[in-house]
């Protein structure tokens, strides 16, 4: 996990002159809104789940999306700088707030707007919960495919904002891809409401996909109308052990084939992973003992009210993937238990964060055909490096997306991310995949996107927020002048 | 359909100026473009698919994206207006050329680059069709979801530019989800090439949207990156009559919930429709002949290798929907050519509007949900305004698009279609669900989107071209100077 200390004067209550300035700004809208003085703030609005750690800052918490535009339309024509928070559950240093800035707070907007069952969504305000969305489709036997490991605490404001992903990317794609419609509030306060409940929508540019996944800097969202999608009637889990890198991708491709739409997650956990879990944190259980180099979790959403008919299929086409991989090596849960079994594994991958502690962390995409042949010169590049460096790893690999957590001396982390950003843009992949770029990765994007790419995003910042007052300094390295 | 006349001295050629500056500009270029001189270039780049007409105009075919590019910069630092062109099978007057500009036609850019069979994507340049696209997947055993009439001319740029939709959205989703990378070139000739293979990409603000669906006017798609699909082994069609719209929606609501991901299409014809195709056109056979208010085609997707089990499985699921609506009227295809047949009517949509000239035709989505209630609406205002005017409707219902096309006295357009889109706008839809905006309906987006929105629209034009180069005129009403 990288540390990202973005102060040292940390805990210093040095802003009262900020949140006097703020009160009076929004005086006359008390009622409207709750203001936290930066020094009775607290840990909460100051430093995000990666511990990256900002400066005290008074917290501005609106009560309605309306007053959200408010504050910061008063905040904005007062050349304030704000950030905006979620349920601060990032991992690159996006939320904590920075000297000077004001944080502008989703969490009392937490009201679910309603839920259209036959149209299939649900309009909800930013400060609502992940977890939240999720149990109100399911009241409504329907479904929201998004899910992470921060499901309790995240916000959708959150989750919109940075393009979250997850574990079942592969059949129902990136938040992105659940968000029908969107408003939110530009730096001088204008409203943006385009709450559109439709799939298809040509009308104009679609001005929605600016704001989802640029992290608080173009906006801040306060409303979506997210897409709902049937529940599935059943989950069945499997795991199949895999001799080689090569075999797992044969049985992407093979399971992909066979199982069409309702392979939901294939999800891949190598040894070191495995190993790190059951044995280092003792978590969960092996179902091979050590003995599969990679194993592979397999989802699969059901529909069928024959559950008997379905099963049988899953289990066939599983069966003559294992077949054809040479493999004996497959479980199929039989009951929730089991999935549940299946899945605590793979889920640790949060506490495996937490314990490597200040070990570097990657989150990058590989295009698939790549995997081995890039992997392959990582590992010769770290060999190099340092020899015999520990590292885990595991990804969504049904999408590309890995995540590679390495025991670096801290002396060679930057030249470790420098090979491994350098081989990972030579083969088109992505050096985020799925926690976006916040502060902890602006330097690497300032160094391995073209210029010409950032240049556009620079453009496209100052027609949005010409003044830089909005989440300053995340994604982008500002050019604006202090 | 509507007649857009750009201008009424047609064939006319009045610009040997602008095609000797183009030819001087491009001297040194001479064996990377093909230039047709604008008095030559013919009606093929000069009128879309829709019979809006524009102007005679040079014509710019670059060989290679690279071309292409230094062809943008070159004209574009002369402060010459451009139109990209692609297929030219638009239907809402964007390709056709205004007065003074140059057309960039994308003709000659028709190379697949490569196939990545393990990763399951294929990158093209943008003048290949998307028939093309569709049988180079299959050949590797994979699916290229995106589906239109046009699909054996229709380029790939212009499917992008124009987030191209069709019959499989419900499942797989707009242009916009089948795009993993994209190359695009600004109006000065800068560059911009993402050509990620990635399904998880959150480096940065996400560039590639913003030239999604914004109709050439941001700039030039040269390359792209599409995600492929597993190939279904079968597919299952099938009809259902159902006596009233309420019908229709627990219809929707049902089969989703019986076959989740696996139903792919869910297309609605009225009465109407049926009648006029079958009738009118002669075309086609009703197989309820006459006695279905509604007719719902339905495509089911299909997996499993044992097709017997899977097709008793999807007829079981159809009888419980048909048991539970009370209707007697199914049909499911037990052949390829009974499925052609099924599909024959629906796919006469392109021979409708040809036949019915220069009516009225609306391209509008609208929640599920209000999707009865709007359409009561909008026949009372049609039956105050004009009674008795005959209409046409059908549409991709999954999606709450809707096709509805009137013979309306032309001296009521205006008024009906004020009315129209008053009430699509006031119940969240939108007045171009699909087709997207051009010169067609760029008045009706200027009069229904709120002023905030097209203002940010103009900000996002003006920091991407702010000499209003590229496709002047298309979307927005142009607020350049002359």
């Amino acid at each position: 996990m990288n540390m990202t200390k973005l102060s040292d004067e940390v805990g210093v209550g040095r802003l009262p002159d900020a949140t006097n300035e703020v009160r009076r700004l929004l005086a006359d809208l008390e009622s409207e809104v709750s203001i936290l003085d930066a020094d009775q703030a607290g840990p909460r609005y100051c430093r995000d789940w990666d511990d990256s750690v900002g400066d005290p800052a008074p917290v501005v918490r609106p009560r309605t999306p309306e007053a959200l535009a408010r504050v910061v339309g008063r905040l904005g024509a007062a050349g304030l700088r704000m950030v905006p928070q979620g349920g601060m559950t990032g991992l690159v240093a996006g939320g904590a707030p920075q000297r000077g800035e004001v944080v502008v707070s989703t969490e009392l907007l937490d009201v679910i707007e309603g839920v259209d069952v036959f149209n299939g969504t649900m309009r909800v305000q930013a400060g609502v919960t992940l977890q939240a969305v999720q149990e109100e489709a399911q009241r409504h036997g329907l479904f929201y495919p998004v899910d992470l490991g921060s499901r309790g605490s995240c916000h959708m404001g959150g989750n919109i904002a940075t393009n979250a992903g997850g574990n079942r990317v592969l059949q129902y794609g990136m938040t992105r891809a659940s968000v029908l419609g969107l408003e939110a509030v530009l730096a001088d306060g204008t409203v943006l409401s385009r709450l559109g409940e439709v799939v298809k929508d040509n009308a104009g540019y679609d001005l929605k996909q600016l704001f989802i996944g640029s992290e608080g800097t173009l906006g801040v969202v306060t409303r979506a109308v997210l897409r709902l999608q049937p529940q599935p009637r059943e989950r069945i889990t499997a795991v199949l052990g895999c001799a080689s890198l090569d075999q797992v991708l044969q049985a992407l491709v093979l399971t992909r084939r066979l199982l069409g739409p309702a392979l939901t997650s294939f999800e891949v956990m190598w040894r070191d992973f495995v190993a790190f879990v059951t044995g280092d944190l003792g978590l969960g259980r092996d179902p091979f003992a050590g003995a599969a180099p990679f194993q592979i979790l397999i989802e699969v959403s059901c529909f069928d009210p024959d559950e008997e008919r379905e099963r049988s299929r899953v289990e066939e086409s599983l069966a003559q993937v294992a077949e054809t991989l040479g493999s004996e090596q497959v479980v199929v849960a039989q009951s929730l238990k089991d999935a549940e079994d299946l899945w605590r594994v793979r889920d640790s991958s949060g506490e495996v964060a937490r314990a490597m502690g200040d070990y570097l962390s990657f989150d990058i995409s590989i295009p698939t055909s790549q995997l081995q042949a890039v992997l392959g010169r990582i590992e010769v590049e770290l060999e190099r490096l340092s020899p015999g460096m520990r590292k885990v790893t595991y990804g969504h690999l049904g999408d590309g997306n890995l995540h590679l957590l390495l025991a670096c001396p801290s002396e060679l982390a930057a030249a470790v991310e420098d090979r491994v950003y350098q081989l990972v843009t030579e083969a088109q992949g992505s050096l985020s995949a799925e926690h976006g770029i916040g502060m902890a990765k602006r330097e690497a994007l300032a160094r391995w996107l073209p210029p010409a790419e950032l240049a556009v995003m620079n453009r496209i910042k100052r027609a949005l927020d010409p003044n830089g007052l909005l989440s300053r300094g995340r994604v982008l390295v500002s050019d604006f002048p202090e």
